[in-house]
């Protein structure tokens, strides 16, 4: 129907920017935060952020529970991040090398990773998992590398959920399993025929709208003990998990030390930084393997890395995280079954989801989260939520009442 | 020799920091900042950074004509991108989803560089190059991609300089050409026989150790009309010279516009970013390619980038940056003749490099910068150096001034 000449359309500032942005970027937006992911209402750009709250640009308040997707673990602005961060970029930030930071949280991230006897630094979890997987080849001049069926680990050919643009060749080497099925790793295992390098897996199983699975510890040990016999690397893509589940790397839940481990996300409260750690037979590999970047000498992050790392270990914080996602989890239990809707709820208290029974869809998720938002929780759908830090036992009941709205949506629909 | 019980090793600050780091980081450190690949006496850790002058850990001062190997482009510490930074930062920067300066930056990228209709932003240059060839080969269905012998583009499997880890499919449908060599470039589009993505180019020949070559403008137009004829994308590799040559991309001052363009290094005055630019018959396959990371939509660099674009159009930044590189070149090759040491200069005078004749193991060229650098000016005697916009000619001459010392010492070698 055309427009009458007098319509006058009034659009929200969300809408007029997504309406530029379209002319100019690709869908609106690249990637994992593209909002039309999203259920109904939510909103695409923010105005400001401040520890566990964010302010969308229609001014839209609400209690957060994806923390950027993992990066914030401190909340928005935290006072000692910030601090650290600031001191650095007065002296300076990306110079011709590194700043004496560099060798403090080397040592930092040597002596706190248990696996780890040395490490390097880049900006994004995908330059580590590749770098991981490069390394693993360069130290065992082996070519397969196991993963997980629908693991993932990154988003470039060899790794990207989307096969537009991805040649054959970007994922010869690549052999599957499936996730705590160790038949199927030693299939995969026959079928590497002695030119394995390594076993990637991630910290637990957390492949988007499915339940979220810890790793069976008897599954961890034996990707241990396959790789011990085969000489090939055991590298856990701890990108997502990473400093929630336990300071020392997230496998020391389940008792095995990795060869390899990726970092990134929550390593310097949002400021952007990754890491690769890795075991003493594959330094000589990883001095093998050019690996680089024009910001990977970049100081400030690495002061805020330093400064994230002392305040989670001064308050434990996978403890914090994991008491504030277990009252979360408590609640919606209560609630759900106040409002007669079943739900599941799975993975580790600081990296929850919650699943609508018979909601293959996503209609009961979409409208639970879309309820919510409005009043006042942002909570995901189909992907693990992140706790941080600063989720106070007033903002978990914040976002339960916010919750509460959801699950009458929900129910509703029912 | 066992070392008596009694000697005392005196080491300074820098050969402090790199014997801890030894360590901890294979190496002492990753990449290209690895001051192990620098002439003798060159520091490894920075204790602070002002416009063009750097100040190493052991306390010495210098100008500098590095510029942290591209990302300085205004000089450290710019006030109007460190206000703009800051005051970004005070409202957030890594959030649920991007600011509003995103969308600012996208529309002044699209109405900056020629032949852009879009753009998606990343971290490092070689998310761009990657990008750029992941997205050639969604739109065109094709595999092939043109690279020229010796340019770099990056530093991961399918691009990197090192080949350790590095597996044959990574670079199986990667077919070589010669730079500026028409006739080289045709051989490689009959290899590819039909199945051409992309055609590959560095804005110039800027491999390392050998001299610097503008691109030849009848070589940058056949590379536009093949890709025409073939159907494939012109893929410019900006990172290292965008917003040096031309604001709106350097293949401006040949006359010949790309598909896509791979930007980073100086787009954001040191503040980590990168970006990719396309036209429009790429828009489609650029929206399906995954491509995405943490740190992507945080905002601080977004608006650093922004303050820096419209500063460097403000003063004409290239044209600043030439005449300065000028003012070095011409001094340079008075001081080379006044001292009988002939020297050959090639590249744009805003990223330029000095190379001795007949110095073939860079003996010459290392004795120039150690001697240069200990009188107060930091050179690089293999790979180009970049000039910024904080140089004034006070710090040209005082660079010339430390240069009449590197030539004493070359010309005491001869």
């Amino acid at each position: 129907m055309p427009e009458s000449p007098n319509t006058v359309i009034h659009l929200d500032p969300d809408a007029m920017l997504r309406g530029r942005a379209r002319r100019v970027i690709p869908g609106g937006l690249w990637g994992h935060l593209n909002a039309a992911r999203l259920p109904e209402g939510y909103p695409q750009y923010y105005a400001r952020a401040e520890g566990c709250r964010l302010w969308d640009v229609n001014g839209r308040e609400v209690v957060d529970f994806m923390s950027s997707w993992g990066p914030i673990v401190l909340g928005h602005h935290h006072p000692a991040v910030e601090q650290a961060a600031r001191r650095q970029a007065d002296l300076g930030d990306c110079m011709n090398g590194p700043a004496p930071v560099l060798v403090e949280l080397a040592e930092r991230l040597v002596g706190l990773i248990a696996h780890a006897d040395w490490c390097l630094l880049a900006k994004n979890g995908t330059d580590a998992t590749t770098a991981c997987v490069t390394i693993a080849r360069a130290a065992t001049g082996r070519r397969k590398v196991l993963v997980a069926r629908g693991s993932y680990h990154g988003a470039v050919p060899w790794c990207s959920p989307s096969l537009a643009g991805v040649t054959a060749e970007d994922r010869a080497h690549l052999v599957s399993y499936d996730y705590n099925d160790i038949a199927s790793v030693e299939a995969a295992v026959a079928e590497a025929k002695g030119d394995m390098a390594a076993i990637l897996v991630t910290a637990f199983r957390h492949d988007m709208a499915l339940p979220l699975e810890l790793p069976d510890p008897a599954f961890a040990q034996a990707l241990r003990t396959i790789c011990d016999q085969q000489g090939a690397a055991l590298v856990v893509d701890d990108v997502r998990a990473g400093f929630r589940l336990h300071m020392a790397g997230s496998w020391e839940t389940v008792g095995v030390r990795p060869d390899l481990s990726a970092w990134s996300k929550a390593i310097a409260n949002g400021h952007p930084l990754a890491a690769v750690t890795g075991a003493e037979w594959l330094r000589q590999a990883a001095t093998q393997v050019f690996t680089t970047g024009s910001f990977w000498c970049g100081a400030v992050p690495m002061a805020a890395a330093l400064a994230t790392l002392g305040e989670l270990e001064r308050i434990d914080g996978p403890a914090t995280m994991a008491a504030m996602g277990q009252r979360l989890r408590d609640g919606l239990d209560a609630l759900a079954a106040r409002h007669g809707v079943p739900i599941r709820q799975s993975g580790p208290p600081q990296m929850p989801l919650v699943l609508f029974e018979g909601d293959a869809g996503f209609r009961l998720g979409d409208a639970f989260c879309s309820a919510a938002l409005a009043a006042g929780a942002y909570f995901h759908p189909r992907h693990n939520m992140f706790l941080n830090c600063a989720h106070t036992e007033a903002d978990i009941d914040r976002g339960l009442q916010a919750a509460d709205a959801g699950f009458a949506a929900v129910a509703r629909l029912g």
